[in-house]
């Protein structure tokens, strides 16, 4: 492995990737902030308030797949970015850089699927940039969509807050989104009812809010390596233990049967339109029933539970055929090109 | 030609870039907004006071170019498209898609070379993205960089602002940017004292605003399709006539004569760190006399009129030699690649 070149595993939201900021990214963008200061999205002091600022580059393949496409996924991942850290989304900005040839009937209809989307969650689009680049540089479309959103005065959420005996909840079934691109790739033909997940999730997080206050500690979105890499991240960085049910994780059938013929993990395949809440333990069921209110959390489902402080902090999945494994923070590149 | 595809030339800045954005873009994400809506930069009501908010994709090659690299280029990109709204930047992003097999010294380069221009400018990359594709799939490194700014209370810039007898300023030599990538990229020998003139501009800026207050109209950096994009842009979107004195732009020599070798007409060439201003006709020395004061205003001058309204408004180059011609905006990309 030529260490001295970038690979495709840097890409993947894994530990390469997470080493790729640290050793390279933040030393020289960050100015010695600790290595979440280049997370999904930052929040900033206005004077007026708190905002809340998030970028994301999409280089999914195939650009449309059952269920979305490039256009709706990264408006509801921008979306998402800024649910998460607590703001009300304010408004997007989506660039382009366009492959020479493209049909633009192809393109029209991604943009037409991203205003969809936008209107459809109220959120503007208000800004834009787009570059061509020759038919040899790039095969498609990349798109960066950027957000900014506002943090009301009393929303508090950090992995600081999260405590030991707090539950972990997981608003619907994990991997659809990721399965449905790869089987679109790969041409399985038995995932025909598996269909992208790709959701936005602000108006449930507000309810979340709304109803929880201070017994909402943490949000995440478990994108790239999915679940694992957000328990990882949270063992990590607060330093505790993590135990996860395996029956209590919500899958839809087909998902299950597909991440099995791939030989993934369900827990580290990309989602987009899920969320990972940790709640006091008193709010758990609270958590479930105000997201089952929503169409997208209708199977939503406590999963587990913090622990305590451990000395190397790990997330263990107790299995449902009543074994015990480790949870793995993806090395690297399951699934490229995913989101 | 084929019309169903997208070409380079419709990434250029130029017509054919108004059409794709007019035609294709707005309809799907605007939602009935101007052609102007998704220009450089948004301003967004937020209830405590405006923000500004911008983004921009950056595919220049080479990556790394006399007097700067693609690093640089965008940080000096958004900050200024913060600036020439009237905000003062209040933080970066910066999204990466990297080229699997890339160089990591390559990368540590130009990102060194974002976060010192970030550092210098004051102004902090708060937020990112980092993906990898295939080899096969784009040529080393695609940076999109979005910014979000305050806006003072008593900014007011527009092209609704712009008066007939209103003067036409340019803080410095047009086309060093553009030519100096294009020197390096057609290995021309002479032009061994052209450097890129990429440079943040808030500073100037933040002095321009408080110098000459409303005396200030309009502010535009000229970046692709150069100082003639920005001179239709202003007649057309005012209805007004320009007219510019060739004599009174200032130009590298060097420059003139490789805009000549490569064909190319200086005012359609990019910049990145040049200011355009449209000011009162009193207030035009003092708007000299201010950008003078910084080293990347040193040869800052008066070059041109808003004229009356037109039926049809034109911009006019009175030239050197005592003639005048039309100043076109360019219909496609004669400089691909450049930003």
């Amino acid at each position: 492995m030529d260490t001295s070149r970038i690979q495709l595993a840097h890409g993947g939201g894994g530990q390469l990737t997470a080493e790729l900021i640290r050793d390279v990214i933040l030393p020289a963008l960050g100015g010695g902030q600790d290595p979440h200061a280049l997370a999904d999205a930052a929040v900033l002091e206005t004077g007026g308030g708190r905002l809340a600022f998030t970028t994301d580059m999409y280089v999914v393949q195939p650009l449309e797949f059952p269920g979305g496409d490039i256009g709706k996924l990264a408006v509801c991942g921008t979306i998402n970015d800024l649910a998460v850290c607590g703001a009300k989304p304010l408004a997007l900005s989506m660039g382009l850089v366009l492959q020479e040839g493209l049909e633009i009937d192809l393109l029209q209809r991604v943009l037409d699927s991203a205003g969809r989307q936008a209107r459809q969650a109220g959120i503007r689009v208000v800004t834009g940039d787009t570059k061509v680049v020759e038919r040899s540089a790039l095969d498609g479309i990349i798109v960066n969509t950027s957000g900014v959103g506002l943090i009301g005065a009393d929303v508090r959420l950090g992995f600081d807050r999260i405590q030991s005996g707090d539950r972990v909840v997981l608003s619907g079934p994990l991997g659809e989104h990721g399965l449905a691109v790869m089987s679109q790739r790969k041409g399985l033909s038995f995932t025909a009812d598996l269909v992208s997940d790709c959701a936005p999730l602000h108006e449930l997080v507000s309810d979340l809010l709304d109803e929880l206050g201070e017994n909402l500690r943490f949000m995440r979105d478990p994108t790239r390596s999915g679940l694992a890499a957000v328990l990882a991240d949270i063992a990590e960085s607060r330093g505790v233990d993590i135990e996860i049910e395996e029956s209590a994780i919500p899958a839809h059938r087909t998902a299950r049967s597909a991440a099995e013929m791939l030989g993934l993990d369900l827990l580290q395949v990309a989602n987009e339109g899920k969320l990972v809440a940790v709640v006091a333990e008193g709010a758990a069921r609270r958590a479930v029933d105000v997201m089952r209110r929503h169409a997208i959390g209708s199977r939503a489902a406590v999963i587990g539970t913090i622990g305590p402080a451990g000395e190397s902090p790990i997330v263990e999945l107790a299995t449902a055929a009543g074994g015990r494994r480790i949870v793995q923070m993806p090395y690297g590149e399951e699934l490229p090109r995913i989101c």
